[in-house]
């Protein structure tokens, strides 16, 4: 019922979008309706602004995120609780996310859309996708038995095919033929570029192997999907103050997280044990592309994230080439041609 | 001015398919112009089918070579002259060409479209296609100086890219923007099909090496481009006088192949030496292929041809997983996946 609500709201959303467009068209034939449509254009053009800028951090930071993991395995292996880091990116995003919100207070007041305090009825759905979250990384410590690491990596990019179609279940939006074709295409040209002498080791994968690996890609594209619908239910309310929310409750999860896996190492050896500059950084760049995740999400989609992340991989292996001196394969080339064309035929199925 | 007045020609051609198109709808809608659509519109249908059926014949005689030169080279090395061999597949084609004629002056009676008697102007060009396959033939023995056998069978790849951008140029014929997306598509995904572990040594290829490549694809792609406007050019001529004339020229530049490469053994040990049953086949498998890229020549064009040869290609690999237990690797899979979206993007990229 929830989602019927969602679905009605976005289809309005889309039929308005062509309605724009249409608008935009007649103004070249007819002037009487020209002012009307010009405030609508520009409207459209601050919307496709802000979805170009949100697109574009998510992209430079997904990708730096890659480089700064290599760059902290280069320098020694992680020293530090992976549970407290991922507790602090929570605490980091929910304090930037406040501070945000007192300027816009300052600046506008407080009105309906952008207090804090909440509904059971609007936060009820928030714990939802940390939970999703939370379950896909349990499940990942025994799909290892399955598959080994490199492996992981290649079936990770079912995330891609699940995205899509969740995206067209539950949230009922439609992407044309031509863009279906293109996310096929960005699913086999990202496992083309990742591809390496023991891939083929991954079609050895048993039947329990691929169960995992299907129901980890359906949670993670499940969870992506929710928070979309989640943001997109109530599209005047403040962004800053659904985020708050959202990461309150990974806070939580996080926090429940480091008493069951980590809780000896946090209590022999400090919260903070093992901490270095770099990991700092990815802190940060964590908490940051968290939020740009929460705006892409809010100002566009699930499927511009899912492009946006996929360009930051060969962005990564491109940018590591000069730092850390790698060696890009043919099947790197071939794959980030594919996902070239897969990103054209994302926008030009889209104009028909 | 040659290609000027084909180009004119071909674009008559497609102005009124696009007619008939619209006269098919039409039908639906008034019935006063519906008989004389009609006959456009089965004209139409004859013409797909025609173009249908030689595309499936070379695509099944294209896969079934490759897989008898499979079956050839488990039997044992190529123990007889394969100058000799293309030779007799230029004559077979010769005489089948005359055995079709021969069936067609019977029922038809002789015409200006299909005697065989022909013009200094009209029979001036078709010895340049065989010229060129001979000239790119013979560069094959110098590349291999700068790249391997697998290596080689990756940068063949390049004729797709080289045919496509000739067929634009030469020919002048559009393709949209999505069908040359697909065809951007199509050399990545065939050449994603054949990687394998050692194939990043390609990207190691000196300047000379690619140079050549390039030239050879050139080379490949102008001599079939070249063809299609030969045939083409008289689109009411008879296709098996054109043929005749064609393969007449490709006996006489094998006979000389003949006498420069295998004069010696075939002068001790005869013309047919080391001919087997497999070498008949694929002899009998060569011509048809031959008369079928003929027949895609002038019914459909060098795009088909190339979408046909690639199919082909995969073809070959799923079949030989039975006969010959060949095993298939996550890059086969990932590169017909994209071919495939590549030949969907190519039909849908018409419609528009």
């Amino acid at each position: 019922m929830e989602y019927r609500k969602i679905k009605d709201e976005d289809e309005h959303e889309v039929a308005s979008d062509i309605e724009s467009l249409k608008g935009k068209s007649h103004t070249v034939a007819s002037s009487n309706i020209a002012l009307a449509t010009l405030g609508v254009g520009s409207n459209e053009r601050t919307n496709w602004k802000r979805k170009g800028l949100v697109t574009c951090a998510l992209t430079i930071l997904t990708s730096s995120q890659s480089i700064l993991i290599v760059w902290s395995k280069r320098a020694g292996k992680y020293e530090y609780s992976v549970t407290t880091a991922n507790f602090l990116v929570e605490t980091l995003k929910c304090a930037l996310s406040l501070l945000a919100l007192t300027r816009i207070w300052r600046n506008e007041g407080v009105t309906d859309d952008n207090r804090l305090s909440t509904t059971y009825d609007e936060v009820k759905v928030f714990p939802i996708p940390a939970a999703l979250y939370l379950f896909k990384n349990l499940l990942q410590y025994y799909i290892f038995a399955y598959v080994d690491a490199p492996g992981y990596q290649i079936l990770k990019n079912l995330n891609i095919i699940s995205t899509g179609v969740l995206y067209r279940i539950i949230l009922k939006r439609k992407l044309s033929e031509i863009q279906w074709a293109g996310f096929i295409l960005l699913c086999c040209g990202c496992t083309t570029a990742q591809l390496n002498s023991n891939s083929d080791r991954v079609l050895q994968t048993s039947l329990p192997g691929w169960m995992m690996a299907i129901v980890m890609a359906l949670l993670s594209g499940f969870a992506g999907v929710y928070t979309e619908a989640i943001i997109k239910k109530r599209p005047s309310r403040n962004i800053n103050v659904q985020n708050f929310w959202l990461y309150v409750f990974g806070m939580a999860f996080n926090a429940v997280a480091i008493v069951i896996q980590d809780f000896d190492a946090v209590a022999n050896k400090g919260f903070f044990h093992g901490y270095s500059f770099i990991t700092v950084l990815m802190i940060l760049n964590h908490a940051l592309s968290g939020i740009a995740v929460s705006m892409v999400m809010k100002y566009a989609d699930n499927i511009v994230k899912v492009y946006s992340t996929s360009v930051a991989m060969l962005l990564t292996a491109v940018v590591s080439v000069f730092l850390f001196n790698f060696h890009l394969s043919l099947a790197f080339f071939l794959g980030s041609t594919v996902v070239s064309v897969s990103v054209y035929l994302h926008s030009a199925g889209k104009l028909r």
